[in-house]
C-alpha cells in the first residue's frame, strides 16, 4: 500500500524547530495524491470519438471569438487559422497539432522545495476556494471579505494537512483597492505560507506584477526556467476569449508559468443543456485556448479546465453536486487524458447558504467525483459556499478534513502478505475478535483514515459536551488552528524586497475600486 | 440516454384515481435503477485471485461454526464437509460448487405488480434504514421508537419517489412486545404501502409467521413459486452462524424466499484491520452462508451481503463514509459479481448524532460508493443516523432526496444526435446564450435532476424566508408528505384475514419484552 506520505514542515533554525516541538499542533502537509486506483470512465470509445470530431467541427465551422485583441488575431492568422473580424476559425487538426508541445505533467515549485507539486499524470493537487467576495463564519455571519479574512484563510490553508496548495484569490479582499489587492494577496501567499500559489489574472499588468514578485521570491532566472505559479484563465463560454484573460495568459505563458484554460459552464445557459453537447463545446474551447498558449510559447504548461455546474431551470440558479455535473466532469477527464493534458475540475461545490447538510451532500458528491474523474488540480477543494459567493471559515476546515478521505481512497488496496492477514484470521478463528491480535496491533495506526474534526463519541459523552453539531466543532477548530499558527521562515531580505516592490507599485497609481 | 423511468402509482378505482389527481403531491415511484454506467473496479485480477484462494483456505483449514444447530451440522456432513463439534470445514471448491444453483438475479414481487423489483444484474434497488431502537426528529429529539413512528416511516417510504422498497424493521417498535411486533410491522408494510418488503429474522417462528402472512396477501401457491420477501441474515463475524439467524434462513430458503447473507463487519474488531484480510473473511463467510441456503433448497434466492464499517481505534466507535469502508465495498462488489450473486452493501451510513454536515458527508460518501460498487440491494439507503442507533425523520427525507442523484448518475451519458446538440451550438454561436434556444426548450425538462428539498433560492429570498437550514426544510417536508399520504387500496377481505391472523397469533402467547 502506498502509505499516506506525510512530511513535517521544513525545519527552520534550531529555535523555530524547538518551538514547533512544544506546540500541541503538528504542522504537517501531506504529499500530493498519487492515485493508485483507476479513473472512472463514463464515455465509451465511440462517444469520445464523436465528441472529438464535433469539437473540431465547432472550431472549423463556427470558430471562436478573440475580443479586443488584434495581436491575438494576427498570431492566429500566422498559425494557419481563418480569421474574419474577431472570429477565429481553426481548421480541423490544427489546434490538436499546436497543443502537442504542452507538457503532460509539470512541477510547480514552492519556495519550500518539500512542497513542490507535480501537476498531471495520476496526481491530484488540492487547493482552496477561489474568488468569493463574501466570507461567513458562525459568529460574524455573512459579510464582505477583507484582507484580514484573506490572511486567515492563507494561514488555515498552511495549517491544513491535506491541502497541497495555497491557492489564489481565496476571497476578494474588498477593503483594498481593486488595482492593488493582488499585491497584498501575493505577499500573503509568499510570506504566510510556503506552499505553492496562484498569480493574478484580473489585468495583464497584474499578471506581470505577479511574475516580478516571483522573481524576487525565487530569483529571476529560476522563474524563467521553472513554473512557480498557476493561473486561472476563464473562457467566457460560449467560445469567447476576452482581452483581459488572454492578456494575462500571454504574460504567464511567455514567462513559462502555468495557465488553467477553463470554460466556466452553467449547463443550459453557457453551453447546451445536454452532457455530450457541453463536452463538445468545452473541448473546442480548451483546444483553442491551449493552442493559443502554445502559440505564445511552445512548451508553456497549460491545464485542461472545466468548471461545470448545472442549472435549476425554474429559478436559473446554478446547482451543485448534481448527476449532470458529474457526467460532464467524468467525460472531460477522459477528453483531457486523450490530449495528454493535466486536468482541472471539481471542488467543494455547493449552493447552500450555510455549512449544513445540503452543503455537505453537494460537496461530498463533487469531491468524490473529482477524485474518480482523474482531476489533477482541484481548485475550490475546500471552503466554497453559496455558489461560490461566500468563502466560509467553518466549511473550509470541514472540507479540508474530508480531503483526507480522498487521500485514503486514492491509496488503493494492498494485497501483500501482511495485508492478506491470513495469520490473523488463523489466530482469531470463529467467534473471536481482532482488537487485540498481533496483526491489528502492528497495523492499526496506518490502517484507517482518521478525521481531525468529526464526532465519534458515544451519545452520552457527546450530549454532556454540549451536543455540538459539525459547524460548532468546526468553529472551535478554526480558532485552534489560527491560535497555533506559526509563520514559516523566510529570508528577511526577500521580505523586505517584496515590501519595497509593493510600496513602489502602490505609490505609482491612484486607488481604483471598480 | 435511459431516461428516469418513473411510473404513476397503481390506479385504484375511478374515485381513488380522481382523488389522486386532486392532491398537491403526486405519488410517484421511480423504477429501480438500471445502471448504464460501469462499475468501479478497485482490485486487479491478481488481487481477486489471491483473495478467492485465501477464502477457500479459510473454509478448508479454519472452517466456520454453526452454533446450537445439530441439523445444520448433519446437512453439512451430508454435503461433504468435515464436521468436528460445531466446526464445519468446507473442502476447497465445495462451497463454490454448491452456490451455483443460486440465481444471479430474481424478481421480488410486490402486491402492486408495477412495483416488483429485479434484484441482481446491473440493477440497484433502494430500501430504507433497518433496525434502530431510537428515532429522532427536530421537534421531539431522540427517543425510543414506537409503532406510531414505524407507521410514519412506512408512509414516508411509500411517498418517496426514489425508494423502490419498503424495507423491514425501519425502526424497532419498542412499545410492542418483542415476540409480537413482527406481526404489526408486517401488517404496516402490507397495508400502508404497496412496495416490496422484508420478513422477520428474530426467530425462526417469526420467519414462519412472515411466510404465512404473505400467503394471505399473495396466495399460498404464489408464495411457493415466487419470491415475495427479502430477509436479512447477519453472520456473527468472524465465521459464526448462530441458530436464530440460520433457523430463520432455513424457513425462508425452504419457502423460496430471498436471504441476504451478510457479515456485519467493524474492521479491526470482527475482521482483520486490513482491506484484503477483511475481504477474505467476508468472502469465506458468504460462501458458507449461501452454500448452506442452497443445501436447504437449491435455487432459493441468496444475496452476497457486506455490511462494513471501519473503527476509530481510539474510542472503538464504528466510523462511516471512510476510505477503508469504500475499499471493502468496492472489492466485495467485484467478488460478488465473480460468483454471479446479487450484491447488498452501502447505505446512508453515518456516525453523527444529528442530521448535520458530518452526517451528510459520511452519507454521501457511502451512497456514491454504493452506486459505483455495483450494489444491487441497498438497505439503509435513507434515514440512518448515529451508527444505526437512530432512525431520523428529517434525515430520512434528506437522504431519500439524494437517492435521486444516484438515479441521475446511473443513467449514463447519451450521445445520440439530439444529445450532441450541434444545431444548438451553431444556433447560439460565440457570445450568445442557450437559455432560450430551441434545443434547450425541447430538452431542459428531462436534462437535470431536480431536488424536492434543497434550497437554490437567491440569498435575499432565502434570508427573508427565515434562513432555513436543510434540517428545517426537511422537517417541513416530513410534515407535508405525511399530511398528503394516501393509503394504497387493498382488498378488504385480505386486510380482514391479516387482522384475524395477527389477533390469533397474539392471543396464542404471552407478551415478551426481551
Amino acid at each position: 500500500m502506498a502509505e499516506a506520505n506525510t512530511r513535517r514542515r521544513a525545519r527552520g533554525g534550531g529555535g523555530a524547530a524547538r518551538r514547533a516541538e512544544r506546540t500541541a499542533v503538528r504542522i504537517e502537509t501531506a504529499k500530493y495524491i498519487e492515485r493508485n486506483i483507476p479513473n472512472f470512465e463514463i464515455l465509451n470509445e465511440e462517444a469520445l470519438e464523436i465528441i472529438e470530431y464535433n469539437a473540431e467541427t465547432v472550431l472549423e465551422e463556427i470558430g471562436v471569438n478573440f475580443v479586443d485583441n488584434p495581436a491575438a488575431l494576427e498570431r492566429w492568422r500566422d498559425a494557419g487559422a481563418d480569421v474574419n473580424g474577431e472570429r477565429v476559425r481553426i481548421p480541423r487538426g490544427l489546434a490538436r497539432e499546436l497543443i502537442k508541445t504542452a507538457p503532460s505533467q509539470f512541477t510547480q515549485h514552492a519556495r519550500n522545495p518539500e512542497k513542490n507539486v507535480e501537476i498531471g499524470g495520476r496526481n491530484l493537487v488540492l487547493a482552496p476556494v477561489y474568488g468569493p467576495p463574501f466570507v461567513r463564519d458562525a459568529e460574524g455571519g455573512r459579510r464582505y471579505a477583507t484582507m484580514e479574512d484573506f490572511n486567515k484563510f492563507v494561514k488555515l490553508a498552511y495549517m491544513s494537512k491535506w491541502l497541497h496548495h495555497s491557492g489564489g484569490t481565496v476571497c476578494e479582499p474588498t477593503d483594498i483597492p481593486v488595482n492593488k489587492r493582488h499585491l497584498d494577496m501575493l505577499k500573503a501567499h509568499m510570506t504566510l505560507s510556503d506552499k505553492p500559489f496562484m498569480g493574478s489574472v484580473t489585468d495583464p499588468s497584474r499578471a506581470q506584477d505577479s511574475v516580478e514578485m516571483c522573481e524576487i521570491l525565487f530569483g529571476k532566472e529560476f522563474v524563467q526556467e521553472n513554473t512557480v505559479m498557476t493561473s486561472l484563465t476563464n473562457i467566457n463560454s460560449p467560445m469567447t476569449f476576452d482581452d483581459v484573460m488572454m492578456g494575462s495568459l500571454e504574460v504567464y505563458a511567455r514567462n513559462n508559468q502555468a495557465c488553467i484554460i477553463s470554460p466556466f459552464i452553467v449547463g443550459g445557459a453557457m453551453a447546451p443543456v445536454s452532457v455530450a453537447g457541453t463536452l463538445t463545446q468545452v473541448l473546442a474551447e480548451v483546444l483553442a485556448g491551449v493552442a493559443y498558449s502554445q502559440i505564445i510559447r511552445p512548451g508553456a504548461p497549460a491545464i485542461f479546465g472545466a468548471m461545470v455546474t448545472s442549472i435549476d431551470m425554474n429559478s436559473g440558479a446554478p446547482t451543485f453536486g448534481t448527476p449532470e455535473a458529474s457526467h460532464i466532469t467524468y467525460g472531460a477527464g477522459q477528453l483531457a487524458r486523450r490530449l495528454n493534458l493535466p486536468y482541472r475540475s471539481a471542488g467543494s461545490f455547493c449552493g447552500s447558504k450555510l455549512p449544513d447538510a445540503q452543503a455537505a451532500y453537494e460537496t461530498a458528491n463533487s469531491l468524490n467525483m473529482g477524485l474518480m474523474s482523474g482531476v489533477n488540480f482541484m481548485l475550490h477543494s475546500c471552503g466554497w459556499l453559496e455558489g461560490g459567493l461566500v468563502a466560509d471559515f467553518e466549511k473550509f476546515v470541514m472540507d479540508a478534513d474530508q480531503l483526507g478521505v480522498l487521500h485514503g481512497l486514492a491509496k488503493g488496496v494492498s494485497y501483500d502478505e501482511n495485508a492478506q492477514a491470513m495469520d490473523a484470521i488463523r489466530e482469531v478463528g470463529p467467534g473471536g475478535h481482532y482488537l487485540g491480535c498481533a496483526h491489528t496491533q502492528a497495523n492499526f495506526k496506518e490502517s484507517f483514515w482518521k478525521s481531525d474534526l468529526l464526532d465519534y463519541k458515544p451519545f452520552e459523552t457527546w450530549e454532556e459536551e454540549g451536543a455540538r453539531d459539525t459547524r460548532t466543532l468546526a468553529s472551535a477548530r478554526v480558532e485552534h488552528l489560527l491560535a497555533n499558527y506559526q509563520q514559516p521562515q523566510l529570508d528577511p531580505d526577500k521580505t523586505a524586497a517584496l515590501e519595497a516592490y509593493i510600496a513602489e507599485k502602490k505609490a505609482s497609481m491612484p486607488d481604483a475600486f471598480t
